[in-house]
């Protein structure tokens, strides 16, 4: 199904409008986006068409009960204007694994693959070439279907949309260990990308800036003594030479770039584990000096180094290091993915 | 600001295509729908106008992260044809509880209340007069402002829409007490009546009804061992003569119906213990005979008798009662919706 998608090109495109050697993260938005639609029990044939505004009745459930999750992905252009995507099909398997959880219809990856080809076909002057810069591509499903009564819908929007982006943090951050907020329960959709977690970070996450610190690092909602996130994004510890990270489990999302991070590192000799991580572990790391790094690991950013953390009124520094992980990692692992460098996963995707 | 609310009539009803005597719940829209925009920091005039689709950029903060708060309110008619509402303000004020943990911005109380005093005025002939029918009422915010980026939004939309509406639920329930998923974290956005909440809910409920239930009793997400709400609703739970709910806290729902019953239930003379009450005790209570009620407290169902519960493979029945509590109090807190008895509380607001 859905292997022929319909093409609707834009009369005009607004290509020329856009500075694409100042571009902000995730604003500006490519001519075209993919739509495909769940009703009457099915998934209709996709079309990409141009991106425009979607209308929905008030009672659709996408307004009332966040049944909607997404992706994160980035297209680049290498030196020969060849069009890379990285592990696409993980964030279709992904997106899977989230809808299941928010009873969204599985999307087929037939339509996932063939759907997100045939928009960066079309948009395929919107791919940014200057170094730093990608195309964002978001994924996402929702209900459309109506009603105010609290079940799933009988009708979803899959739709892709992509924006030429610059990067999406700059410099170093200050986070603050959380101690009384949560972002996800046991037995909740913390690993899901369900739109609802986001949400539920903005207020402790706005705290924290009036603080003075940038993000949030989450702890587990029972004690608060077991690292988990840092902001959006996975978190990773370096203590001495060993670079740490929580195990994935149902609070936790199963990160792109963080599994990809956990096998360079390995393949580059160093030391990771994958465990759970304390409070009180970090603490005394930072106390003894042997806290060398942290950093948060996601689709956006890629690596955002962290340059020191908040916990109990207290502060605490990281060290700036000559050669620090974060910054050999982030660069084997762009490298990759903009095909400056040899690929030995099979990971970078031409189209 | 926002007292002169401006009215677009809609230019031919369809009130003649419904059939009062036989209405769904939350299907069947009214006419008009009240709309409010936050936008360039500020709330903008309240309009009245016609109940129609929402035009939204596909890269509105609504379809990716989540932002969405919701209420639930029922207007009825009484004998004499006045319109009633019931404790209206305690919703306004709990939305803006909700909005506060969701960065949204408050809605002024004075836009909520003559916001939707106006809607009811114009929209006063889709009010049902049946017996058990109302009007349920839906006020809404999200986040309408654009954006990739995982942050608050720069513009939201308040919405207040109406549908002529049957009972919520008809009969008695089976629920499964749940131990495995979870509805809301410590230090997470349980108590909002946030979208996301409800969508993180209709999976582990799917699982439920796959054998056999119609609804999931929520437990702690650390040890399912406490007893927190009822599907979408709260719970009582009566031992003996005493009846039991959870104290609210920030996983549990400050329900308006929960208080009211707690308040009615005292003065006529029930004993009522608001405190953490353990799955232990309810199956020890079940097996000695002195577990002799339990019910779902809610605006939609108003109360919902639960007929037995499942834990870990075992079924257990609830005695048919000649005068069960959760008869006496539905009739005690109808009577005074309805203007059927009198409002000792000052609950009851009249149009």
């Amino acid at each position: 199904m859905n292997s022929n998608i319909e093409i609707k090109h834009i009369e005009k495109s607004k290509i020329d409008t856009v500075d694409f050697n100042n571009l902000p993260f995730g604003s500006v938005y490519s001519d075209h986006m993919l739509t495909c639609t769940f009703k009457d029990g099915k998934w209709q044939d996709a079309v990409v068409e141009p991106f425009a505004p979607i209308s929905l009745d008030p009672s659709a459930k996408i307004f009332h009960y966040g049944q909607s999750i997404f992706e994160g992905m980035k297209a680049y252009k290498d030196a020969d204007g060849n069009t890379l995507l990285f592990r696409p099909l993980d964030n279709c398997k992904r997106l899977n694994k989230s809808a299941e959880r928010l009873v969204i219809p599985q999307i087929p990856e037939e339509t996932f693959m063939n759907g997100l080809k045939a928009l960066l076909k079309v948009d395929d002057a919107w791919i940014p070439t200057k170094e730093g810069s990608s195309l964002y591509i978001r994924p996402f499903m929702f209900a459309s279907g109506n009603g105010f009564h609290a079940s799933p819908a009988d009708e979803y929007k899959f739709m892709i949309c992509t924006a030429p982006s610059g990067a999406y943090f700059a410099g170093k951050v200050k986070v603050l260990i959380e101690e009384k907020y949560a972002r996800a329960a046991n037995g909740g959709v913390g690993f899901a990308k369900a739109g609802g977690n986001y949400a539920a970070q903005f207020y402790p996450t706005q705290l924290a800036i009036e603080k003075g610190y940038n993000q949030v690092i989450w702890t587990d909602d029972n004690t608060h003594e077991y690292i988990e996130e840092a902001g959006a994004m996975n978190i990773f510890i370096r203590i001495n030479d060993t670079l740490i990270t929580s195990p994935t489990n149902d609070r936790i999302l199963d990160g792109i770039t963080r599994k990809s991070i956990i096998q360079i590192a390995k393949d580059l000799g160093i030391n990771v584990e994958v465990r759970k991580i304390s409070v009180t572990e970090v603490i005394a790391a930072a106390k003894s000096g042997e806290l060398k790094e942290m950093f948060g690991a996601g689709t956006a950013a890629v690596i955002s180094p962290i340059a020191g953390f908040g916990f109990q009124e207290n502060d605490y520094d990281l060290p700036e290091l000559e050669k620090p992980y974060a910054a050999l990692l982030k660069k084997t692992i762009t490298d990759i993915q903009t095909n400056k460098a040899e690929d030995p996963y099979g990971w970078r995707v031409q189209l």
